[in-house]
């Protein structure tokens, strides 16, 4: 991994997040944002962690103290976040013992009353606890707040972002170089993820092997299917580094010893799925809907009679979600805006045969460019030889 | 790691597992159960993924079909899974612009009253959604179906403990064994992350690195602190291996080349903390309450003057989950089965000095043994010396 890389993201910038969401609370009208373990959190205060039973919950009310609800056991780790160390939030810690969905109620106000926003992850079990602790209240989405925040990546995301994309290109490119015939699929997936570590990414997060009619499933985990001369592998690899994901899919030749040619159809559809990708993301400028960059190459691969085969979305905004806001989907009316980053991924599956899929991350930029495209590996065919 | 493990269920158990959740769904007087992507879900079917956005849910009603609702691009795995192979269940797709938590409502019946028993992970966005399109319905937690079920664990759930337990002794191993002077937590981490998948874990769950001071916060991240001799570090790691958890925690003694000798009030520490775990292991059999357990080890730590310096509950049960029920905490009077697994934990944290923490994965078993302990790594003091 690169040694030399800033992954950090400096304190000043999560106070600017925290001011802009308690501003969006106020505009919205909503009593307050609940927000647990998660991309959320992680975005307003940098606390990182996985969402656990004992709740961990960002309380942002419209007036009034942020408070960071914590299990005693975690609240020197919430105290060295910037938003405690630089006093716009306070520290709450509940025991092992307490009731902490009754402490989240009090910490935003018991006779509190009107509309609480929970992040989208928040787990049922704590959703459920807080509305009995809060009987006055309606309950929506925080995600209606923090979309827009979060959609619009700040200039410490795209850097990180560009890290990640960078890193799973040599991960990616590694593995396309072969060896590939003889192998099972999961043995190269757990070599996908250690690569995916080694070139300094956090965490490892998927890594689709898809050979030969697998490759027709686009979520197909890897498994024991052993992977041969004379077929496609479609590659779908992300994880995280520094919290912001990756994403990249290629789909490669396995040509073998013998240079085994595919057939016709395969060839043609790789170019159609290539020149879905490369429409689709050349459309993408501000001002143009998202739903607009997916029938760009919908209406490529329809028109070439393989619509039926294209069964999923174009695309899913990416940064401290692997998924996330804006979708690129039929119905997302949301013009592009500069900042907002997203996978553009076309496929075209037929059962029983094969898929292909290809896949960048691609972030809208000011015009004249109007795009960045974050991932740099090879669109060309690989044919690969062992 | 091992090749000639026996890391599968067979199909029968999940029909078994479904059959004995409807039962308990009968008998609780539940509507039915809505449960979302999760350990919940693997538990029943095999179906393995991680929540998304897009909402995939099996639906267990009190009478009729049960139906396995899924994004159209994760039909065919679900398709795959025992239940639906076997006859037991039914895929109903939905496609991209569909609204999901409609079709879920549809399927476990739009004029159903009573209670409906939500998956404990479930995300609030989906919680969110079915709520809206059930307007007629109670929700709680499904855990109090599916907790009954999962916490204690059939021959194969025995199986794959033991073997996580297993390859988590032998990272842990391999890691006490240093070199640790001169690296930073987090590039011992990463080693860390990196041998719990060399050792046949699927996935790198934590790896904890508590250096010095850092060791008196129990969820410290491993962060940029340089290991230095004449400190203790806590190691705290585990992942899954076919779906279930492994975590073990060890504390070291960083010797280094000089042989730097421990302070003698840690050698204390170390040894009450010891015999706190070991105490509160010896206690485990059918019929002693969790919180009897909880106590020993407490009752100890408390009598040598440092039980302030017990911060946490003594431990967790595991499984899917790497946290789950039974907890083994002050309130929770639950009678120990044979079956039931759980964390051994007891920890003492002198704040901005050090921490020791001692942690097996412990089974009750039936009289005379009471008994397994699933880890095996030495619990003596080891002096690193590198």
């Amino acid at each position: 991994m690169a040694g030399q890389e800033d992954r950090t993201t400096p304190p000043e910038r999560y106070g600017a997040r925290l001011a802009a969401c308690r501003e969006a609370v106020a505009e919205r009208g909503l009593a307050g944002l609940m927000i647990g373990v998660g991309p959320d959190l992680r975005y307003l205060t940098g606390f990182a962690g996985e969402p656990m039973e004992r709740l961990t919950l960002l309380i942002v009310p419209r007036e009034g103290p942020v408070s960071f609800l914590v299990p005693r056991l975690e609240a020197q780790k919430a105290s060295e976040t910037p938003p405690v160390a630089g006093g716009q939030a306070t520290v709450a810690p509940f025991e092992e013992t307490e009731n902490a969905g009754s402490r989240a109620a009090e910490l935003l106000g018991r006779s509190i009353k009107g509309s609480v926003g929970l992040s989208d992850r928040l787990w049922a079990m704590h959703v459920l606890a807080l509305q009995e602790a809060l009987p006055g209240c309606r309950f929506e989405r925080a995600s209606t707040v923090m979309r827009e925040l979060r959609q619009v990546k700040d200039e410490d995301e795209k850097r990180l972002l560009g890290l990640a994309a960078a890193a799973a290109d040599r991960a990616l490119d590694a593995i396309a170089a072969g060896p590939l015939v003889g192998r099972t699929e999961a043995d190269v997936s757990r070599e996908i993820r250690g690569r995916l570590l080694d070139e300094g990414h956090d965490t490892a997060e998927f890594a689709i092997v898809g050979s030969g009619p697998n490759g027709a499933s686009p979520h197909h985990d890897a498994g024991e299917r052993v992977i041969a001369a004379g077929e496609p592998v479609v590659f779908d690899i992300g994880g995280t580094l520094a919290g912001y994901a990756s994403d990249i899919t290629r789909t490669v030749w396995v040509a073998g010893d013998k240079d085994a040619a595919p057939e016709p159809e395969f060839t043609r559809v790789y170019e159609l799925v290539r020149e879905a990708q490369a429409r689709a993301t050349a459309a993408v400028r501000p001002g143009v809907t998202a739903e607009a960059v997916d029938a760009e190459a919908r209406g490529t691969i329809a028109a070439a009679g393989y619509g039926d085969f294209f069964t999923h979305r174009l695309g899913h905004g990416i940064g401290l979600e692997v998924h996330e806001d804006p979708y690129m989907v039929a119905g997302n009316a949301t013009p592009l805006r500069p900042g907002m980053a997203f996978s553009v991924e076309p496929g075209v599956y037929l059962p029983g045969r094969w898929g292909v899929r290809l896949e960048n991350i691609v972030m809208c930029a000011a015009e004249p460019e109007g795009r960045t495209i974050l991932n740099h590996s090879p669109l060309d065919l690989r044919r690969v030889r062992g």
